[in-house]
């Protein structure tokens, strides 16, 4: 044995930097670790310690901001825009705080319920700006703690604008940002991540570019994190800011603000605001076109791709921060050009993950929610703990009521005029309501020509998997088995797949073929009969509004339909179907028949009356394909189901006979 | 819709009889259901309940009596019997109070240590005997603490053989079987399971058979939940016995007590102690042949086998209780002939459970104790919970220490001249040490003609599915890659196959590939080498018994690698590499080269300085394969080491050259 060689080994194991990795003698037993099979290091981590890891990794990344809305439909259509632009991977979203709309209240369009909303329903790691000045320290303490209380961790600290016209410093409270980064610091410890602004061109108010430097210098010592920029029209402006500001040892991230000037308008009040001069290689270009906005938005996005490019070439920029001005298509349109926007970004879980702590462990849920994510976070939101001691240590989630359930951003995005024309202004039987679920499935248009773009229980257009499925689903809807959930079954594919991947790269994804569907008394009793045939190989679960159920489920435990295999992980099942949340899913399942469809038609009208039939008397079924590895079995259930329906009954049968 | 039809759906629902499954209203929601996957219910109930549900579902079944042994050795062979007679798939085991033995100590050899040892180790559900005569209700009730404090959950209560000579009443304390039972019930509610005698042609004492049916009805009353009974030679005597039972209203379950007659002189003893009568027409075959031992078993074999199909074939008994006198054979035989002995009785899980109460939640352990699950069990039995809050929730599981460990029952079955010709009198250098563990993979005899039946870290034969990996472990033991556990990759082979399968039927099983093997530090280092082209497809950890230690676990997470996926049910993940329980078995590993091989020898002789050489310079190291669809590339990882390290080092390379 040569021990040279061993004791280079043996150095080489000292020097190991991946952390719990490494250790002498005993100490390595009590390295902590996570508590739950983490997919995604990002999930449990703070702001600050993303962004490193991706600067140190080399990785760039972007991040948006965003104004409250003035109205509840401003507020719809946000929250929708959120979800869009969250596909496209920043790592963070920030809200501005807007002193005049009563900013920290509970209404649907305050900065803080934005905020919140952004984090808890939409996933994504969010900052709420404050700003300190005219307000007293008690005010500013009860908005951090209801910020900590709704799950947001970061805070952009301001000070804001002065409301009266001359402004006064006041000997006690908030006259500047420093202020407020120490009394965060101070009544909260380390819980958030904080956030000031820098400016390129030195703010308007200071002395001096340096004498500003210096009090950027100061918030980051009183313990901000890092920085984001003011608006600038020159990459060489950032950059002389950035080397001037790690000269004077800041050495935080520091994050250019991008504005991609999106009209004239927009561009002339901003930097009226901001007290910017607008070079006069962009106004030479801008006034000549100054009515047209098309041209205008194109310059814009030419102007900022070409200045973000500099930025990131210079290697001393990893992530951009854009002004969206609440608008997509410029900003999407930047990052797409510098190769930022992450068209499919990889899902850590089958389902989006809430970014707030206290869901930072959770793992799994039941899927009959799937098409209706934000309600199932809303009905859940009081749990202490999550998935409430997983699923199968749970013998009774407490779901919120449905009565507490409506909230502004569970409203659906359309108007009724829309609904009416997808679903029908007059339904003449339940073969009107089969049209409607067909039309869907197919994305063909209905008898009047309008296509239907959504359900009561599928908010959002159809997933790209349900499209493996959408013959045979067109198929049972146009008999009446009309389907509001379905996944097909997966035998091991990458999970990196397009299409059905999630998790890590290098992993195995699995799933059971899942179909749920509304269908009436008169399938349930051929259905179930035909199900005897399919034990224990299809479990089924079946219920109508009244609750008379009827399961094979095995001691009412979850059954687990979608999991994933990793390298060097535990097994991850974030889908299962649960017997006992199913009796609250049905709660909600058929409250939206009424509540959303229902409801569009005239008390005691026939449309209503059909609805509110189909209501008292369908029942909602669920079905799952335990054999996997196999092609599913369900469409041969339903065809099954209907062969018997279509099969003269044998007068001299007791009804058992297709046994 | 047929309002008539559906009102008779409706009523199946409510005449559904499984449980959970039907409810009116909202009441389902309040179902209580278990708080694991369990895959067997068996798992999580009482005897009695398992013994009424076999009743009802028509399965046959059995039980065995033992009696506890005499010497420490005689425990060691006891505790293997239970293991193999166990296989066989007995509903329980019963272990007799012997007073004169000092049946509640501690000893090795106590009836209560050996009930204990039943239940922990070897998973077995065991009843304890206990006898009343003559203790005080003091002593009695510290016996059933200290029952139940081990596990124990189930006692056969018996009056006893009273020690003087003329026995006679107490006015206080215990006189008869009833007053245990009450005590039983007094003092510890419904905690244990009680049994109680029954003879079939009336106990010897008693003033009548008649007398003696109403004493075990009071018995019954009392709060006793199956009767035993003593051994008779008739099917009839039996028969009757239980009609007479039934007729006086004794409802609970009557166990035959089977005696297959395996000696002249053990029969003679018994009949002698139980006061019963050898009918004549066993004493007229026996008496002639009584020399000749071979013949008495095999005509007892054939009694008890007709007797036993009698009474089967009765339809009104479908336990057996068998009196083995800790023997195998003729009980064994009896099982076979009968169709009762479960060659291969399916594994809820692919380690053996254990049947301590405490223990039935558990369903992870991590892979490395797979062929010494008696030391896991020992060392883990303070855990307060199992599987210690799951392995993911378990920052730094407390295991015993190795300086407890020892115990009489994990003492290796083989005597030191045993151990000698397997593993050499006398070692020449490594390479002797190479070819023991050749010998052992490969089943062949040694240079001196002995065959390798185990090696300090498998106490057993190998397992079936380590003869699918045969070839492979032969070429690497050879070199020196000394493997002390393996598996194969599986992907998603049913359930119920006969090698690899566990879990219920219509389910799918997996494993990643696994290699855990000492081996030099100059192998060691070649590995790291070879082990960075298999990133992150390889999960490694390497350590030598100083706990230098160097892996890619990520943040130390276990990565599972059993899985099964069954109908109805939540992923079960029995089996992980965890990488912080490593470092506790890394020093009973390393351990075991010292205390079970090492002292074999001489201290300061050369055998034993290589023993002590490989313990102080080897690597403990274990990989995983993460990518079980594909065949395991482990194998191509050993070879990657072994060509770098037959590869003439290049001059010019600064020794990564091999990249």
């Amino acid at each position: 044995v040569a021990d040279g060689k061993h004791k280079g080994l043996w150095q080489s194991f000292k020097s190991d930097s991946s952390g719990a990795s490494t250790s002498g003698g005993d100490s390595s037993k009590d390295s902590s670790r996570c508590s739950t099979p983490v997919l995604e290091a990002d999930r449990s981590d703070r702001l600050r310690d993303k962004m490193r890891r991706r600067t140190e990794s080399g990785d760039r990344w972007f991040s948006l901001e965003f104004f409250p809305p003035r109205t509840a439909s401003g507020a719809v259509n946000l929250i929708s825009r959120f979800d869009r632009m969250g596909s496209g991977g920043p790592l963070f979203i920030d809200i501005t705080w807007h002193p005049a709309g009563d900013p920290g209240s509970d209404k649907e369009t305050s900065s803080m319920m934005i905020a919140s909303t952004a984090v808890n329903y939409c996933g994504l790691e969010s900052v709420l700006h404050l700003t300190c000045c005219n307000q007293t320290t008690h005010k500013i303490t009860g908005y951090l703690e209801k910020a900590k209380r709704l799950g947001l961790k970061n805070i952009m600290a301001l000070r804001g604008d002065p409301v009266g016209a001359d402004w006064e410093e006041e000997e006690e409270g908030f006259n500047y940002a420093i202020d407020l980064v120490k009394h965060i610091r101070s009544e909260f410890d380390d819980y958030f991540d904080i956030c000031v602004a820098g400016y390129p061109t030195g703010h308007p108010e200071a002395g001096s570019y340096e004498e500003d430097l210096q009090h950027l210098k100061e918030k980051v010592d009183a313990g901000a994190d890092f920085v984001i920029t003011q608006l600038f029209f020159r990459a060489d402006t950032f950059l002389k800011f950035l080397d001037d500001c790690r000269a004077i040892g800041i050495t935080c991230p520091i994050l250019p603000g991008i504005f991609p000037i999106q009209g004239y308008q927009s561009l002339r009040q901003l930097v009226k605001l901001s007290k910017l001069e607008v070079p006069e290689e962009i106004t030479k270009v801008i006034e000549p076109i100054k009515d047209n906005d098309a041209a205008i938005r194109n310059y814009g996005i030419q102007q900022a791709v070409q200045m973000c490019r500099v930025l990131l070439d210079s290697g001393k920029v990893s992530g951009l921060h854009f002004y969206t001005l609440n608008r997509e298509v410029a900003t999407m349109e930047v990052l797409r050009q510098l190769g930022l926007w992450t068209e499919d970004p990889r899902r850590p879980l089958p389902w989006a993950v809430s970014a707030h702590p206290k869901r930072r462990v959770e793992d799994v849920r039941p899927i009959f929610w799937a098409s209706r994510p934000k309600s199932y976070i809303y009905r859940t939101q009081d749990w202490d703990e999550f998935p409430n001691g997983r699923w199968g240590n749970s013998s009774s989630p407490a779901f919120g009521e449905l009565n507490d359930y409506y909230l502004f951003y569970l409203k659906s995005k359309s108007t009724k005029d829309a609904l009416l024309q997808m679903w029908g202004d007059e339904l003449m039987n339940e073969q009107s309501v089969y049209e409607v679920f067909t039309c869907y499935i197919t994305a063909q248009p209905n008898h009047r020509g309008h296509k239907v773009m959504c359900l009561p229980w599928n908010d959002e257009p159809l997933a790209p998997e349900t499209n493996l499925l959408k013959e045979e689903l067109e198929k049972v809807n146009r008999r009446g088995v009309l389907t509001i959930n379905s996944q097909p079954n997966i035998n091991g594919k990458p999970s990196t797949d397009p299409i059905v991947g999630w998790g890590p790269a290098g992993g195995y994804v699995f799933q059971k073929a899942y179909l749920e569907f509304f269908t009436s008394s008169e399938n349930v009793t051929a259905l179930l009969q035909v199900l005897k045939k399919y034990e224990p190989r299809v479990n089924y679960h079946i219920v109508n509004v009244h609750g008379q159920n009827r399961t094979n489920a095995h001691d009412m435990q979850p059954n687990a339909v979608t999991w994933g295999i990793f390298p060097g992980r535990e097994i991850v099942q974030p889908t299962v179907v649960d017997p006992v949340s199913f009796m609250y899913w049905k709660d909600e399942a058929f409250a939206l028949w009424i509540e959303q469809w229902g409801k569009l038609y005239e008390e005691e009208s026939p449309s209503r009356m059909i609805i509110k039939y189909i209501h008292d008397n369908y029942f909602l079924v669920n079905l799952v394909d335990n054999d996997f590895p196999l092609d599913s079995c369900l469409w041969q259930v339903i065809d099954d189901m209907f062969e018997l329906l279509d099969t003269p009954p044998d007068p001299l049968s007791d009804g058992t006979a297709s046994e």
